[in-house]
């Protein structure tokens, strides 16, 4: 599998071409699995690890998927591949930045990934473009099955799934989605949402997952709890939450559109005119500027850019995709011209 | 004359295109003078003013001039048109917001104008573009003494020509130069050249004279006194110094790029974008991003614009004109989203 290759395009999940994709930029589950036969992670050796990594690999090689599944031997990537995988949410920071025999499967959509090795020995994530759960739910499901048929999971009667961490035990389930919440935050609503999410125990993260900052008015929204309740009772409960998180920002949009329209349209319309022009521009202000233009075409404010691209510049604006795109190692202030040119370049007019 | 013709262009010698023009706008030579049957204007009742102006206005219309000259009853203009002639600096603030029998003679290239009953009773004014103070000094010269065969100027032998303000009494001249000086701004060493100019008796205000703020980075250096020298020797004094600035001008400008071409060009590719994209922009953040663009298109960060479109642009975009343009009475915002549209369509790539 070329990484580089990969640079061009961003994962069929990020489109932004799935149901309510005007707000839910993505939809996510993942499940963390152990192998009852090794210990866990945190009281494996390195020869242990090696051993878990080699059978994963090879069980990952020979699983009968729809399509062919690219397995990354993650430790004997350079430091700036495993950063791009981590800009394309195929593996998590904390795969990345950890030591020794670990690997992640791909698949050709990049609507698959598993990570051998992280904080558990298997987590298995599984995307869709938009809100979309339960095709999510269907594949993950299909995939946990496969696997099952192969290995031994460490599965308590009592207690469900084991896991590395307490806090998976049971279900061993994350569902999550991503939402572009640009209307929420300009108004400082935002807050208001995400206290009353934490009331019903659902969880909210930036862009990157866990401590990561929320970047371009992202946020992800997933259950805290994973014991107790059953896999289909923690997806219905965010199912049914959700649509209200989008109701609501929705309405903002359309009540500060017919409060201050043109206000509004300066915003978009310079935010885009500065992605076009600037000659040095930082990640997190391509991030604010494209969050911007995000919510500028779905409120029709912009006609001649389709969500789509917005979606690719937010992943290909990372720094380690520039480095990528640019084919070579970029110091930060060559990144900021690096990306400013690459912009220039795809949102150029003709 | 009709006012709406002029908006679509600036005058002839807002062009830009004389000597040393890619600092300095204009140059600018006026002179007081007073009739010497009439007492000056503050002890000059309605009935005397006026008196004065049909005079003036007769002798004006009658002068052997090359072109025609216009004569306009300020009097008579309404508020927006007595504006847009301020705008056009074709009269003062004051004659502009005087009251009484008042008026101005206006050249077609619009490089001579003749306002009547400003403070004192004739204030002729001749402009070129660039540095060009010698052709001023010609030009004016010939109106004078064509004026001085038909009128009687209040003159004593022993200081000179008499003038309502006593720091106007001598020669009655006041020599300038409008000067474009983003660098020295920039770098703060404006503050410092114009303390400097202080010393030696030079003038430095604003885009629109006395006590108008400095706009777009426009300043206007003139002489202070006009007593106990000779026009000659004002004239040299001006003539002398303003090489020096414009050398220090154009040091910093190449230091700038030399040591931060990067930051430079950034800051002029952003502002060219911001006014080619907003939806509404005041008046004040319009002058201060051409005026960046204007250094941009002299250090060749900008190709695609010429300077002469960027000089019109600083006059277009001021409120007079902006609603010359449209035809119609605008409020302070319809003024920020009409501007916004001129400065699109005006500098739209194609």
């Amino acid at each position: 599998m070329d990484l580089n290759d990969l640079a061009r395009s961003s994962g069929e999940w990020l489109k932004g071409t799935g149901p309510e994709s005007d707000i839910v930029m993505s939809s996510r589950i993942r499940l963390a699995r152990n192998l009852s036969q090794f210990p866990f992670l945190s009281r494996a050796d390195d020869g242990v690890r090696a051993e878990i990594e080699r059978m994963m690999r090879r069980h990952l090689q020979e699983l009968e998927l729809k399509g062919h599944l690219n397995y990354v031997d993650v430790n004997a990537l350079e430091g700036l591949d495993r950063q791009f995988l981590v800009e394309r949410q195929l593996i998590s920071r904390e795969l990345a930045e950890s030591h020794g025999s670990r690997g992640v499967g791909i698949s050709a959509q990049e609507n698959l990934s598993l990570m051998v090795n992280e904080e558990d020995h298997l987590r298995i994530q599984v995307f869709q473009s938009g809100f979309n759960l339960e095709r999510c739910w269907e594949e993950i499901n299909r995939v946990d099955d496969l696997l099952e048929e192969r290995v031994s999971y460490a599965f308590s009667e009592q207690l469900g799934y084991l896991t590395a961490c307490p806090t998976n035990v049971g279900t061993g389930i994350r569902v999550s989605v991503l939402l572009h919440l640009p209307a929420l935050v300009a108004t400082r609503e935002a807050q208001k949402v995400f206290h009353a999410l934490q009331k019903i125990h659902l969880t909210v993260r930036g862009l990157y997952g866990e401590g990561s900052q929320a970047m371009g008015d992202f946020y992800q929204i997933s259950n805290q709890v994973t014991l107790g309740k059953s896999e289909a009772q923690l997806l219905k409960n965010l199912r049914d939450v959700i649509p209200n998180i989008l109701e609501y920002e929705r309405r903002v949009r359309n009540q500060l559109i017919k409060e201050n329209r043109p206000a509004i349209h300066d915003k978009v319309a310079r935010a885009y005119g500065t992605l076009r022009s600037a000659q040095a521009i930082s990640s997190e202000e391509t991030m604010q500027l494209l969050s911007h233009v995000r919510m500028g075409v779905n409120l029709g404010l912009i006609d001649d850019l389709d969500i789509p691209i917005v979606n690719e510049l937010f992943i290909q604006t990372q720094p380690a995709h520039l480095q990528k795109l640019r084919k070579s190692h970029l110091e930060s202030a060559e990144r900021n011209s690096a990306r400013a040119a690459y912009l220039r370049e795809r949102l150029a007019r003709n």
